[in-house]
């Protein structure tokens, strides 16, 4: 359905239709607009986004990425960027600044109006990534003292003013932050009962300075549809919607996953708008490090140079080893990252985890060394003792890896790293080592090489 | 702040003062009484659940999970099971009903009262997984020809009755969906406006069957509040509001991190929660079949005794090539199913991906060698040929990983696979046994083994 609406601009605009076009633009979902012009060249992308009604200009350019935003910015006269910037929420604005190149943004800060422009200056001072960031100022503010049918009378007038009317914030004469208000609380109620009669006095919010993990957690648990931010006084200053939390909560997850993988994001392109060169460096660093970490396996592996000579029955279970304890470490790691990721483990529980996997690494272990020792014995001429050697080890580096596995990212986020980066490379490299120390040291006592 | 409040709870419950917890619990947030009653024995917690307000024990129920909740219905008398069926919202309720033992579903119905039962035995009906089984029937139905002002009327006598107000739908006589409004657009609108005028016709919309995927990204892409749910004629059937889907997404995003673990989940209880066993079970499986295809990887090595026999220093690269390996490869993999995950990729994207692979692992693979045969030159007595041989093999290596770790991913989705199962484990086995093999032909053929 999507792409059919895209395939019909693209026909209206190839075929010259500007004034069909412009009707379809204006009557599509904002999402397929912004879809649509981001993968127009500059020149056309520019001439259909003028073809936008002032307010869906402002929705489409909000929904669009970086690079393309810079070019519109550039092929807009100095009034159609103060027109946007006007009609974009204060967040959107600050986060269009925020990634523009240093050379345009004064252009746009001059083409703000004066007071636009000290509150753009004012958000720009919020660090990257705290509440403050993705807050907006458009709030919809109630007094206690207002009865519930002037208040309705109020909201309805700022509808088109604020971000949001689904909830409104009841402040005193200093801005303090009393309570809040649902549209549906004020729906329910009587027209003449005061807004300080109906509004819940026990509410979330966070502090402007705060971290956005901390904002995604509670729109997660409670299901908030708005969290106001206030200042370490108590005052009202800000107003986060749901739907900034997705966009938000949508990056910290794609985050994860890459530095699970240990790739270092540079920027937060889509993959296929990233060029070869972005992709290749943020992923050479981590496999380099690994590369170089990893060559100590060799040292060691060098020191059992007799044993495999002995025996080179033995090389052959390198891999199936090294991997085993990879995967069984991975797996550890991955639900303990989770679990951190959408706080249901801490590091309060952290001999839980250690005491948990080490149990599961014994069923598990044991189940896979019995089926190892059998193949081993039937179709290696009833070698036993190599089974035995290689069963014993499977067990130590399962049990190992997991508990690797399990404790690493409870220790990173202790000491205050991100838990993601102690995923399956990192945890394959760290027990591979420990790994084959394992296995040569049990082999050659066994076999009494 | 969390902590505090069930540490009070706690208190008061131990000093038995349940006058004062009663007042607490009904004055705290739905999830921290949630989280407080599940952590209590099965006693203690039903004691507890009925000192809550009808409303207050509905979404505290709605937010527990499935043992506690067995055990309560259990300790609730029929009529407090009829009131509380009745009180929770009909997705709630079939969500119940669903995970319940089978021999405590009929006691349940029963309790329903007839009507109740009737929607709930439809619903049941639903496949899991689908718009349907997500959506609930308790929407706010508009008529066209209906002024603001008199909607606005309606709508606030129906407030508590229906799931959301923030999104109103306008059908015809055979409940046909004509158009939404949302309560923004209301308040904004005159009252002696035409609900018919200030409709959107243009709205998104799932068939009651479709898949939930489907609706988390319309949810995402659109940012909505609620998506209507119609029947293949176009009859409304139900809303799907944005708690529910953030609760269907976050279980999804679990899903796939599991899945590239390779954690094969039967109950999606946390991990704290899941026993030893249940651990075990569900990730022995994959570590089981990965370890006995890992095999052949020895099966490899084993044709090759002859050259690591001959030059033993061969066996010392293997974990560094293999690992080497697993990480590029995971890094491609995890990339593209984020990026599928997401929607920004997709099996049309296939040549493109390889393509970019491809060059991605020239650069890196490159850069890797280089200094991998300056480490082997310097420090292996100016070994340049056996340098040269794990540099080249490192350099087929990493383009091998890249090249499946993108392919594989969006080939498994082409044939109706899970994409997340093609993760770092999966890699790892594949790109393992195709790396000895051009390891030990390369450097059989340039060491003249």
């Amino acid at each position: 359905m999507i792409n059919t609406e895209i395939a019909t601009l693209t026909d209206l605009l190839e075929a010259g239709q500007y004034g069909a076009l412009q009707r379809l633009m204006n009557d599509s979902f904002v999402n397929d607009v912004a879809e649509f012009i981001e993968d127009l060249e500059p020149e056309q992308a520019a001439v259909c986004f003028k073809l936008l009604h002032k307010d869906m200009a402002a929705d489409v350019f909000a929904k669009m990425e970086g690079d393309v935003r810079t070019h519109l910015i550039e092929a807009l006269t100095d009034r159609e960027v103060q027109n946007l910037i006007e009609e974009l929420f204060l967040d959107d604005a600050v986060d269009l600044v925020e990634e523009l190149p240093a050379n345009v943004i004064p252009r746009v800060l001059r083409a703000a109006k004066p007071d636009t422009r000290a509150r753009l200056n004012h958000f720009l001072n919020y660090k990257e990534d705290s509440a403050g960031s993705v807050m907006t100022p458009e709030f919809m503010r109630l007094k206690k003292q207002w009865t519930v049918g002037f208040a309705i009378d109020r909201i309805r007038l700022a509808v088109e003013d604020v971000a949001s009317i689904l909830t409104s914030f009841v402040t005193d004469e200093s801005r303090i932050l009393e309570g809040i208000v649902t549209i549906q609380d004020l729906l329910a109620a009587k027209d003449e009962q005061l807004v300080g009669e109906i509004m819940e006095t026990h509410y979330n919010s966070v502090e402007v300075h705060e971290d956005q993990e901390r904002v995604v957690q509670l729109f997660r648990d409670h299901d908030l549809v708005n969290l106001p931010v206030v200042d370490h006084e108590g005052r009202l200053v800000g107003l986060i919607t749901f739907d900034d939390v997705m966009d938000v909560s949508e990056a910290e997850v794609t985050e994860d996953f890459e530095r699970m993988a240990l790739v270092t994001t540079t920027t937060d392109k889509p993959y296929l708008k990233t060029s070869v060169w972005e992709h290749a460096r943020s992923r050479g660093a981590w496999l380099m490090i690994l590369m170089i970490s990893g060559m100590i396996n060799g040292l060691i592996l060098g020191r059992f140079e007799n044993a495999f000579l002995a025996v080179p029955m033995l090389v052959t279970f390198i891999p199936m080893l090294t991997d085993t304890g990879g995967n069984a470490g991975s797996q550890s790691s991955t639900m303990i990252i989770r679990g951190m990721a959408v706080g249901e483990i801490g590091f309060r529980d952290f001999w839980s985890v250690i005491w948990k996997e080490l149990r599961i690494s014994w069923l598990v272990g044991f189940a896979m060394a019995l089926v190892n020792f059998a193949r081993i014995y039937f179709f290696s001429d009833h070698n036993w003792l190599g089974g035995l050697a290689v069963s014993f080890a499977l067990i130590a580096i399962v049990t190992l890896s997991k508990i690797v596995g399990g404790a690493l990212p409870l220790l990173a986020k202790k000491i205050g790293m991100d838990p993601a980066i102690m995923a399956a490379p990192m945890i394959t490299t760290i027990v591979d080592a420990l790994g084959l120390i394992i296995y040569f040291t049990v082999a050659s006592a066994l076999l009494g090489i």
